[in-house]
Order: C-alpha cells, then sequence, then structure tokens
C-alpha cells in the first residue's frame, strides 16, 4: 500500500514537473513577443488562467513582476496597503524623460499588499516602527495600459485589476469609475504616481 | 564676449557630452559584466565619483534601479521613511528559489524616500490616507553585497550606504554597527527583508 502509494505520488510529481515545464516555456515565449523582461512564473501570480478583464479587455502581463520600479505608496484607511508601482520599458523611459503624454505601449502595474507590523524588525530596531508587506488583498494586481485609440474615451488609458490568482477582480461598474477618478491628473496624463528618483 | 561665451558653452557641453557617453558606456560595460539589467545613468543619483565606501570597499552597482522589486516597507520613528529593497539577478533568483544562504554574486539594494503625505491623492480618495515618497534622506541608498570569502568575518555580506548624490554617507564605525544588527535574521542568512510575491 505505501509502496503504491510512493508509486503514485512519484507520477503525480513527474506530471507536475513536464506542466510545470510547459507553463514556463509559455510564459518566456509570451514575454519575450512582449519585449519584456525576465519570464518565469511568479510566485502568487498564475497567469496560467489568463482571463481578461471586462470593459477593457487587459489580460495580466507575463513578466511584469521584473519590470522596474516606479515608486511606492502606503494606503491607509479602509484600503490599508503598501504599494510598488512598477512600469515596463516604455513607461519608464517616459517617466525618466518626462514624457507627457506617455507613449502608446506605455504600461504601469501597481501591486498592494496587506500593511503589517513586523515583530522581527521591530526587535532589531529596538522600537515599534516597521511595517511591511503581508499578504494579497483582493485588489492585489492593477494595470493601467496605454493605448490612444483603443481607449480614446479614457484618456489614452485602459485599467484592470486581478487577484493573487491571477483572476479578474473588479467587475465592469468598478472598472468605469477608474477614468473619472484619474481626471484630476490630467496634467499629467491621467497618472498619479510620479517617479522616486 | 556673448560670441565667446556661447562658444566656450559649446565647448564644455561638447565635453559634457563626451563624458556623459564615456561613463555611459563604462557603466553598461560594468553592468553587463555583472549581469545587471540596464546601464544608464540613474537620475538623481550621480555614479560619476564612484567613491568606495569604506570598510567594505563597496562602489555603487550601475543600474541598480533598473533591479527588480524584493518588497517594500515602511520605516516609522526617527526614520520616517518609505522604501523599497530591490534584488540583482542572482539575488531575485535565489529569493524566488528559496535558495539559503544567497549564492556570491547576490547584491540587495535597498532604497529610502521620505514618507510625506500626499494631498493630491488624498483629495481623489476623499479622504487623508495616502503617503508617497518624498525626498531622499542622507540614508538614500544602501547595498548588501555576498561574498562569502572577501566578507567571511560578517556573514559573508558587505554593507554600504550613499546619500542620492552617490557619495557614501555612513562612516566605518556606523558600517561596522550593520552586522551586528543581521544577526537576529541569521536563519535566513542574516536578511530580514522577504520577498513579496
Amino acid at each position: 500500500m505505501l509502496g503504491a502509494r510512493k508509486r503514485t505520488l512519484k507520477y503525480v510529481g513527474a506530471l507536475a514537473a513536464i506542466a510545470s515545464i510547459t507553463i514556463s516555456i509559455v510564459h518566456i515565449s509570451e514575454s519575450a513577443a512582449q519585449g519584456g523582461k525576465g519570464g518565469q512564473l511568479q510566485p502568487g501570480t498564475s497567469t496560467a488562467s489568463n482571463k481578461a478583464a471586462p470593459v477593457f479587455g487587459i489580460k495580466i502581463f507575463p513578466g511584469y513582476r521584473d519590470w522596474a520600479l516606479v515608486s511606492v505608496a502606503h494606503e491607509a484607511g479602509e484600503l490599508n496597503d503598501i504599494r510598488a508601482i512598477l512600469g515596463n520599458d516604455v513607461a519608464i523611459k517616459a517617466y525618466r524623460e518626462g514624457t507627457l503624454p506617455f507613449p502608446d505601449g506605455a504600461v504601469i502595474a501597481r501591486i498592494a499588499w496587506k500593511y503589517v507590523p513586523s515583530e522581527e524588525n521591530d526587535k532589531a530596531f529596538g522600537r515599534p516602527q516597521s511595517f511591511v508587506a503581508g499578504s494579497a488583498p483582493d485588489w492585489y494586481l492593477q494595470f493601467m495600459v496605454k493605448d490612444s485609440k483603443k481607449y480614446a474615451t479614457t484618456g489614452g488609458w485602459g485599467f484592470a485589476q486581478f487577484n493573487k490568482d491571477g483572476n479578474p477582480s473588479a467587475d465592469a461598474a468598478k472598472l468605469e469609475t477608474c477614468f473619472p477618478c484619474h481626471e484630476p491628473a490630467k496634467a499629467r496624463d491621467f497618472v498619479f504616481t510620479r517617479y522616486a528618483p
């Protein structure tokens, strides 16, 4: 019985390894096609489902977790998250050169984690002061995608949101609130986040 | 006189351009040699001086601002900063694969900005809740560099700190406190920051 279970586990393990390699190859190809950096399967973000978010039809960009950093922020209140804003090569170049509006092809990714105190860090510092990235909230991953023709009615930007499992986590009604909310930042092409040098 | 000044400025400008190109080439070569991504001179961080920090002899790693994100944090209290932790390819690979100890060649960069409220974001959210990256404090940039032979007496890690102008901003006495402070994280090869997936 134990032997049979071992053999079954070995078989399942081999299948899983094949599946994992297949998924990795698919990701590398997709990433290369889009000119992104890296192509590994991202921990915590299965893009295997590859479902498009509603309204703007945006899918998760392979390799986004390797994009360069734009800036960081903490949203207190109900969100209570700590976040990183990343950009693909087109977005980062535009940010660094001060190009406005952002050119087509620019993509900005926002990753949020729950804002949690770190007991371990506090001990090292000798006082309670350290807050770090915890688990992923439902609004884990957002994208702003610049395509001045496709998204002409929303300032040239498409918006999407995904949870940590790679599934869209904002319905059409919610995504339609994105652009009106971004309108105060019109002078910076509707992008709130400034580049942190 | 104005003509002469113009010619002089043109000459100085040409020299500066050549110097800039030379520096860029040096950075690209260094970056390529170290397997880093990108090689452009980083805004806000002149590496032209390229001074080594004391004790461990570490210089600013060209292209570090393009490295992938490890995680984010907020240090309240006296520091009152918001920070991003980045890793070079060796460090990121080790983090994602759970490799401990980190292999030689792993470099972790920590960038800190002053923690400031964002009035603009608060208006968009309709309540005071948003904190973003402000100006650069004196402890702007830190590196942890893994070299198990060179830094054998400090757990295989060398430590350095630079200000936004690219100058070392921690003296020998201060840098010698880095390793003892990191000792509580011995089980994770003296690295406090965990990877945020």
